[in-house]
């Protein structure tokens, strides 16, 4: 146990670790016991420190999920290759790159979301909305150079990859793996943003 | 209480009603209470019967839950309407017709399914796999009349609308509107499929 003593001295300062093991034990906990199964108690354990410090930063178990949740938060650059399939490819494929780790954070909340609008937007924030807004990135520099037209519905078609994504994690246990990502690209979404179909050919 | 007696004598026929209210108590407790909070105690008295009369009919709650899920298999019908359009709109609608119940008990189960075989197929029978079928008759149906290539993922591209009903509805705790499901049909299945976008004033 390397808490901080209680007992602590004024201005002697907090060990910024503990902030992080905290959170990173809350992600584990939530993916392996699930929201109802991630208590304070255990999470203090699993970080190696005890409740009073986990009470010291977050009010409570709701305060505590959403600022892990947000933890999660990793930004996605967006790519410019001179390839409209290769930066639709490059982007799509943070969706099989293994870390999978957000996506089963959010699953493990799917029973508390819809009841709790604070968790909500911390988990579209840091989850759902950077890959999404990386996509839209890509569409929108390509209708900028001409090749899409600007009346194509950008967030609409932006929402199918990470959809699928969410879907396939969620039920199947499993990112999608990377022929579906460009299938989906190829037969899907650039038919949608150009009218013509991509070559599978061209990549993978 | 109206539950058969446990000295029930050999040959009195067993109350049908029975059966169908206890797999509607477990849909209803799924949904309201979570996989977890479903116990077959909460069950029998939610379909006024007794745990004896559970027990007689399903081995446990694995059991029992399986049956609740496959109890909500409904056909959907494959439109023959005449127009590609029509047909694609008018299948996918299934999913804006507010009986969100089939998603709301799989959405309950999301925690079980990766763990549980028999669940994962019996949900994917029940719930995942008709409306996507349909889709796919449809997509079939016009393959056959030359209007899509045969080259065409069929697969992939009717999964498209269920995977962001099935997102729709666990995330945001909402079936999709009709808004969405014919811009997905004008400005996604239907260049996907022949290469030309629809026209949002045919229809809605």
């Amino acid at each position: 146990m390397e808490d901080e003593p209680s007992s602590r001295p004024a201005g002697r300062p907090r060990d910024p670790g503990v902030a992080a093991r905290v959170l990173t034990a809350v992600q584990d906990l939530l993916i392996t016991n699930g929201y109802a199964g991630t208590t304070i108690a255990a999470v203090a354990q699993a970080a190696g420190t005890g409740k009073a410090a986990v009470y010291r930063r977050w009010s409570g178990k709701a305060d505590l999920v959403v600022a892990a949740v947000l933890a999660l938060n990793a930004p996605v650059s967006v790519p410019d290759t001179g390839s409209l399939r290769d930066d639709l490819v490059e982007c799509a494929m943070h969706y099989a790159r293994g870390d999978e780790r957000a996506t089963r954070v959010l699953a493990s909340l799917l029973s508390e979301i819809g009841h709790d609008p604070q968790l909500f937007d911390a988990a579209n924030r840091a989850i759902g909305r950077p890959p999404v807004a990386a996509l839209v990135a890509v569409i929108e520099q390509w209708v900028r150079r001409g090749a899409i037209s600007a009346d194509v519905p950008t967030e609409l078609i932006a929402g199918i990859i990470p959809t699928a994504a969410f879907g396939s994690v969620t039920l199947r246990q499993r990112t999608l793996d990377t022929q579906t990502i460009s299938d989906l690209v190829d037969h899907v979404l650039l038919p949608a943003l150009t009218g013509a179909h991509g070559s599978s050919t061209q990549l993978l």
